[in-house]
């Protein structure tokens, strides 16, 4: 990208973040209702600290931060940053105030603006490469922010609207099959010079054998006969971890859903609807991925069969269903077409059966940036494929996304594999 | 009071609360850093609640609620009016904004301004109690909405400034001394047709031993003795419970001393301030008054005797440091007038060596009132004589304020006692 | 007491406590189920330290500790002595054994008795001060023995039988009456020579208004009603803390009731046997206590209520039910006879509504022995008249036990009082 | 194997785990000083439930369980056998004691003795296969037992002795190298016939790329430089959670060390002794091999790399130190002879860097035996290699121990890898 691109790219990434929030009272900015959910105001301000600490004080002669407290208050996991706010104390600061935050973003967004133009040809790679990184990072946080806004909303016993949107209704969905794919020595993660993390590299070969995938993403109706099977109530189909779990937090259903008078509802960002069984199933965690497919007897794929599979089929993320769609939900399967896997990108993440540990030959970057993504290589399982969450542009079929076995406050669901 | 005074009043205790939280951003409101403080925003709805609940209900024929939920919002603990958010998630819930909670209460104050005309003679004199029960409670959520507020600036590391009112300084103050009273059976506690709550009564007698007390309030320089003398360090001093929780909680001062390059600094609702010497010593637990206490080889006054020598020194409170007063903090004793006493009402709460138990011959009241004082009689010590955050009308010599031992956030203080 | 008696009462005492342990498995001597409890022979070898510690390294010239370490394995809670294993830690430690632990026993009493001869008429004075100190304390510990014990083999699939007692069968008991007693000021506390712990004095005068005692124990009969009017499921008989209590550890009976195949079985000490309902009840909580009193529409007496009436009727320990008797468990009233109240002593402690402060003008001793009562008083209820699982010989109309609010595992029951 | 040498093996199986408990006393039984740690006398009960319920119970025509309430006592974690004691209450119960198990265990040998004469030709088969499992089961518990001896005698302060062998002392050991291998196509996991848990199979081609593996353990002088270089303060070598772990544990060194007066030692199960540079450092967890892997710029094996050098070297069980072997702790490298990687089997179990996973193809068997391995796949790492407490007999090439990252009572170790 040249200098005027990058600049639009720049402010583009910027005003998304700030139109996924225009819903927001300012109210709605500030609280913390689990460890996990962060405060809106905090991922608006901490996206902002984010380009100043990584672009400002490195490009910006004598530059002098807003305020000398911010770094405290916005800098999120990195230990070369120094002390922070302990992550569950996000939701205890009123101050700075959502404005407070809102003038910081535009004087972090007029100084950036400058140096586009300033910034020598001499410092542009390093400068261009790490204004794409912190804008990835940015969009990670539009995610959360999806996520955590969700929660925030869903939490609360008053039932907000975060957008109405019309229910994408769908009489019919492909059924269910499983299409084979052919083993054999293949190549994935991240090669060439395009943006990745670095996770996602180095690009090395793996030995499959021969699978198949699942031709679509596991429905709520899907779902439901596992529920009403007792899948909840049997500790056959679950990983010792996913049992505890399931009894100690009462789990009797996927996040976000309730029973009402015995009819299944689900809480979605345009409030609490009828239950539609021909949407992927959503907020259920690695557990309950898990043992839904036991339950089957099927089995969750590999992160490499799935990236295997995706690169075979040429999935496309102008296919799926994403934050730049403003659907803020999954939705039924629509494609009927020539491809054999539908929902392979946008709608939910789907669990993979891959712990999140390095691909060989991983070298985890020097300093701060180091800190992204190897650091948190122990008790996580990789998802892939993106998510009704996730910002378009911003997927790749290398991405690889983690999280703990028993979360479900992000956009998950499943998609089952065989031998 | 006659209708309209009582109307006035009403309005007068209504307004008040709104006052407090003038100077609050948006976001100050939302907030609870520990499950102790309450987001301001929750006190405006629920004193609006009480007044919906108790007398609208009762008083409005055919009174439709504001809002279904809100009596689940915003009930505190009162188990007869049902479920309730549990308290330490009032922190949790965004909605309803801050703007709608005022308009709640302009709503419910609208329909209690119609109330006041309408209402028959008949139902005057019950409907008359529960609305100056009903001011009374709001008046001890004003004092809450205090020590709330100062939690929540104390606890941001920006250091927000409430009101910044210039402080009290003072060249001298009276020494300490220690003043005699005879014993003998005295009477304390509430009679008459007065407005007390049911913890005040009834009015009975007490054999009290010769006493003496001190002639004003244990001030900062005094207690800054103790810390040096390693009070805090050394087990002698403590009560088992409380050396466990000074070890727990690393207590080194009172809660908002800070000492930044060997000089102590305090947290006030006007920003953080040197100590000042002369003070009354604040924000200390039952613990550290005990510990105290015993360091100086005194003892703290039984609320008898405190009850006993306020009446016999005719305390009165138009002489104290009240909430009406704005000052927001405890102030230097002032007074060397002919009373043998200073300080005796407002400024800090003093602990006394009194279990907060029923008087004999107590019997709560019936209903959903009867939750407002007895069951809470386990576990807390009285605390008597109001404080800087405290309605100056609020207060009686009678009153009997309660927490439990390592209580530290509201304005809490200590007078010594000896035989 | 001569030389001789005092030895004698040396040797009864801790033979006691060996009488005691006798039924026990080696195993039952070295587990610890819940924090309360400590292991029986934590208790055997902690009532020989207190010996070893506050006897023979004062009096017995040149003393050499029996191993380095006991102090710091048997130390309860003495800031004075230095660092202990944490009490929850207790039950981790498998050394020293049993064996081991009698012999430090053993070889302590020997020096014990060879200082009986040799201590000087000077030091006398002292030494059988502490002596009887270091017995009552022993006491003490052997009713936690009971506790104890109890509790470890209640607490055991198995149900184990300590001691195989026939039941105590009483067809009738007296109806339960509310005997009168004129109030006035009264006298309460211990004063003269004979031994008594500093928490009992000074003796000192109290005013009582006229009030009434119920004639014997609270059955369990008279429990079950309770029960079964939904007393542990109406939040209006409960303190706020009991309610909370009640609901997190989902309390329905007292400790060690149990209901199978519909019918009430209680675990004693000659192991599970169905609900007398004559005896009294035991086992309960204050929260329980005092919510049972609020749904009777009673009152638990006070400590100087409960002490001016036993001493108005001359209550005599010789008529109750104590450790002495090797029933280990109360009995049903038997006493039909002139007495007025009956089961003053012994059987069970019973629950008053004073806290546990310090009377007027207590203060604590100076050094290490001050540790034992005074730094107890917060957050406790005082209990009287000893149970049976109490010696005897230890007991007095002054005596004061304590203990938090939530704890059953002692002997605890009820005498109802009224106005 | 055939009857006679089945029932040899058994009962030589069997008379090993009485061996390792010889040395306690009844007291060491009965312990439980952290969750992790379960009583002896349990692991003496439960390895003998396992014979009764799996064997006795299926081929003993009318079985009567030796005590109806066992199977609650005994159980681990098997939810088809029903309920069961939680895991942390182990240490909680007196009885049975542990004559009582012996007895039990007496009793099942004796009918056990028996089943191998009666049983008919047709149930051989199944029986022999359920024997063999039995007895690898208990071989582990003989692993665990060694661990949980350990801890509960160096949780301690008497510091016991479990048994006293002499310190295998060496003036050197081979200097650390990286073997080359070549990677390819390359089979792992368990085929043929003979004895391996269900997770080591199905064998499986992997691919792996060319690899250096450490010629030897890592040492405690090697561990010690990066303890020295302040590896345990700075963060960048830690994984996020283990940097949190290191922090809420104040962990400063492996498990077992002690620093005495600047000198460093070790408790082990002959008691406390000077640190020995040469060994294998031993009790480390994965976070602690893990980051020392990064601070010293390599990385852990993959168990796929382990198994397929220990194959190409013929790593032989023979020549490793194991519980066989009675020393009871890894000692220094002591080949020097042709082999290429020494240490690859016995001394301590090695973290590699691979999740505990089901291998591709893998199912677990039905029913309760289905519980042993597959549902314990999440949050845990493999390690390989057996350690100076397994059995030799145990150990195959094959073998996938696996533990929580956080795990260190185990003797698990470090080798190293490299590009």
């Amino acid at each position: 990208m040249n200098r005027s691109e990058l600049k639009n790219f720049y402010f583009s990434v910027r005003k998304t973040s700030e139109e996924i929030c225009r819903p927001l009272q300012t109210e709605d900015y500030v609280v913390q209702p689990i460890d996990d959910v962060s405060p809106p105001k905090w991922h608006i301000g901490h996206t902002t600290w984010f380009f100043e600490t990584v672009l400002l004080q490195k490009f910006q002669s004598n530059y002098k931060p807003f305020h000398k407290l911010y770094n405290f208050v916005f800098n999120s996991y990195y230990e070369s940053f120094g002390t922070r706010v302990e992550r569950p104390k996000r939701g205890s600061l009123s101050r700075p105030t959502v404005k407070e935050i809102y003038a910081y973003r535009a004087a972090v967004d007029e100084q950036m603006n400058g140096l586009f133009e300033s910034i020598d040809t001499k410092h542009w790679p390093e400068f261009s490469r790490l204004i794409i990184l912190g804008l990835n990072h940015e969009q990670q946080h539009q995610e959360l922010l999806v996520y955590d806004i969700k929660y925030i909303f869903a939490n609360n016993p008053l039932r907000p609207v975060y957008r109405k949107v019309r229910a994408h209704v769908s009489e019919s969905i492909p059924d269910s099959e499983f299409v084979e794919f052919k083993g054999g020595v293949v190549e994935i993660g991240h090669a060439g010079d395009g943006f990745a993390w670095d996770n996602e590299t180095p690009a090395h070969r793996v030995l499959l054998d021969d699978y198949k995938l699942q031709n679509r993403l596991v429905t709520n109706s899907e779902y439901l006969e596992f529920i009403n099977d007792g899948g909840y109530t049997d500790f056959r189909h679950w990983l010792s971890d996913g049992w505890f779990t399931v009894q100690q937090q009462e789990w009797q259903s996927p996040l976000y859903w309730e029973k009402i008078d015995d009819q299944w509802f689900i809480m979605t960002l345009s409030g609490l609807r009828e239950l539609d069984p021909n949407e992927p199933v959503c907020h259920v965690s690695y557990y309950e991925a898990d043992a839904f497919a036991k339950w089957a007897q099927k089995r969750l794929p590999t992160e490499a069969e799935w990236e295997h599979a995706a690169r075979a089929v040429k999935a496309n993320a102008a296919e799926g269903n994403f934050l730049d769609d403003q659907y803020f939900h999954p939705i039924p399967c629509r494609t009927t077409g020539p491809n054999r896997l539908h929902q392979m990108l946008g709608d939910v993440w789907v669990w993979t059966a891959s712990a999140y540990l390095g691909y060989p030959g991983y070298r985890q970057e020097a300093g701060a940036l180091g800190e992204y993504n190897g650091k948190f290589m122990s008790n996580q399982m990789v998802l892939r494929g993106g998510s009704c969450a996730t910002p378009r542009h911003h997927i790749r079929l290398t991405y690889r996304n983690f999280f703990q076995c028993d979360k479900r406050w992000p956009f998950t669901g499943i998609r089952l594999a065989d031998y």
